[in-house]
């Protein structure tokens, strides 16, 4: 039986983690570097944005694990070491030194940065900070690594759980820092997993991969797909289940755990989207296949109008229907049903493509909530997706329309 | 030689046009239909939405021209008709009521409507208004059939130009309206082209369908396109030039103006977006093939991102960057150069992809000015496209944010 747990990034067994200030970020009370440590080297898997524009701890991180080993992560926040000449030497540097502080290979970090782009990142508080961030390592650091990712997230985002594979009890848990930022720049997306259930690095990949099609690449801030989006994890085998090595009901128990970390973190950053007010989920059902579902629900999500309306409490069903039918999806626009939903209950607005009779008084109420669900069918067959997103208010416009100084 | 004239869409000879208040809007200072009416049938052709949300008055229009013949345009704003269970019956009696007081074919009219969708549109002010409607045509009434058309554009939007085709002089003029809507909606973009340019259906369909792909497939205000788009254009002959029923000069020439007459309103239309107080402008050069500078251009103007930032009058080449990097395109990230250009100057920003020095306080002054063009070059070939857009500012939020009572 699956349950959450404390702990965080550190509730897997062997991992400890570590988050101090050391001096990128002017605000001295901003954590701004964080440590994840495995007692013994894991298997590593990681997925990366897709954006051509790949900010350069990214391509060291791809290089490093790509023998699927890796021992420890380490990443600043202040700057993105992104669009800089020096950029892969900066990152490659920022591993070997602490590689050599941990007595481990520099092969086995993973390294990622997030923040300002386009200006050098200067290695030297890093350097001096390695000391203090090594020695801070304990299975108390989760909370402090997830600040020290943090841009202008508003909360810190973690989450673990246990489960059981092959009899033996498994954690599974993770930080992730995403879609804030007050130095306006990407909405950088990184997520850092730990676990300590024994699985090849093959397989971790291909659960890895196979989840976030799912999650980390349904959720959509404000469009952009940032230079340094990350979801990276470790897993050092510590639990002592049979490897995970091949599909089966192991494999399955794993990915279910997996997942119920992944959503949850990525309703977690798409709550906490800049400026947002509310969390917007769309459910999409009755698809004739996954990908027409995946397509609809990212379109809605991605609205401006719709994610307007949601701002302002405003059942427009005709926005989500534009939406869909903008989207490049195959739909039969006459034949999509569209209900909102939320903790005070849900209401239909629209039946194969028309408008129907509703309460508005009753629409506003469920629209208030915090929490929005945006249910779609569009009555071709059998398939679902579902996307996550946030509105659109007048702090995400302040927020990014600031002086990038 | 072409120049610019009055009389908008009523420039060409043989065309006159009405606007009036009819009902449909309780504003009563608000005119809510307008007439368009040439002498005689001319050469229609029109494009059309590519949401698969369509109205009915577009369902309606395409079967009516499909001979290639119209001779009135009417259109009402108020009401979208659109996602009614009986909005083709609404729109084929609108035609109908138009057609029996003008004592034309109801198959030749041209019938549009603009605003709030999923509420039935009722007739009966239309229809009582029709007599007054046609009274008032006339060669001054272009003015009041661009303010007919218009919801929450804050401007007016008609040119004309005069040319000359096979030693005739011709007259080709237009109205628009796009992208403003206080009851929150789509961002319907309308146009009404007329001409006098003698000219068969065929080539005026080749003539726009190539010229729109170039022009109002660029423009974006919000990313959302709209259930109503349109854009629709009548020659009727009168400039008694030979008809233009080839490629060649004359052909050339009709293009020239058209895109004249185009752009102008694209320009018009996107500057004019929901709370926008910039015009954006990015033009793409030194691609691999048109559709790749297509892309790139269209992905930057639609960015939420670059958009604030532009509100901001920063100059967050990074924001332009990431757009680059996540627009599908084929590009080389690291032959990218930006720059930013007003009135006030240009300043570069980046160079093959990676920041450069530039002085901020010449590039807030550029940023400043209300028209802004953000220029690319993506050193891959020799390929240009050009995309339209606004800045995204709190105004836009409060417009579409507001409730759709």
């Amino acid at each position: 039986m699956m349950k959450t747990i404390s702990g965080g990034v550190c509730a897997a067994k062997g991992f400890t983690a570590s988050g101090i200030h050391c001096g990128i970020r002017k605000n001295r009370t901003k954590k701004d570097l964080a440590l994840i440590f495995s007692e013994k080297p894991a298997s590593a898997a990681s997925v990366y944005t897709t954006n051509l524009v790949k900010g350069a701890p990214l391509t060291v991180t791809k290089n490093h694990i790509a023998d699927g080993i890796a021992q420890a992560v380490i990443c600043n926040s202040g700057n993105a070491n992104t669009c800089n000449a020096n950029g892969i030497e900066v990152a490659e540097k920022m591993s070997e030194a602490l590689a050599a502080a941990m007595g481990i290979k520099a092969t086995d970090v993973v390294v990622a940065s997030t923040g300002v782009i386009g200006q050098p990142l200067n290695l030297e508080p890093i350097v001096n900070g390695i000391p203090a961030l090594v020695s801070a390592l304990s299975k108390d650091g989760g909370d402090a690594a997830a600040e020290g990712i943090m841009t202008t997230d508003t909360v810190k985002k973690e989450i673990a759980v246990e489960f059981t594979v092959g009899g033996k009890t498994c954690r599974l848990g993770g930080i992730a820092k995403g879609s804030g930022m007050i130095h306006p720049n990407m909405a950088t997306m990184l997520v850092f997993l730990t676990t300590d259930a024994a699985i090849s690095p093959a397989m971790l990949q291909k659960a890895l991969s196979s989840d976030i099609a799912n999650t980390f690449n349904m959720v959509s801030v404000d469009g952009d797909t940032s230079t340094n989006d990350m979801v990276t994890v470790l897993a050092n085998g510590m639990a002592g289940n049979d490897e995970i090595v091949a599909d089966g009901a192991d494999f399955e128990e794993f990915m279910k755990a997996l997942n119920t970390v992944t959503v949850y973190l990525c309703r977690k950053i798409a709550g906490d989207g800049e400026g947002a007010t509310k969390l917007l989920e769309c459910r999409v059902s009755g698809a004739q296949d996954v990908a027409t579902a995946k397509t609809v629900a990212k379109s809605v999500i991605c609205s401006s109008l719709l994610k307007a309306a949601m701002f302002g409490a405003d059942a427009n069903w005709g926005r989500v229907l534009c939406a869909i039918g903008y989207s490049g999806a195959k739909v039969d626009v006459d034949r999509v049903d569209v209900s909102f939903r939320s903790a005070k209950g849900e209401i239909a607005v629209c039946k194969n493509g028309s408008g129907i009779e509703f309460s508005e008084e009753k629409a506003k109420e469920i629209l208030l909530e915090k929490e929005i669900e945006i249910l779609v069918s569009i009555g071709a067959g059998a398939f679902e997706a579902t996307a996550w997103g946030c509105d659109l208010t007048y702090d995400y416009v302040k927020i990014n329309g600031d002086y990038r100084t």
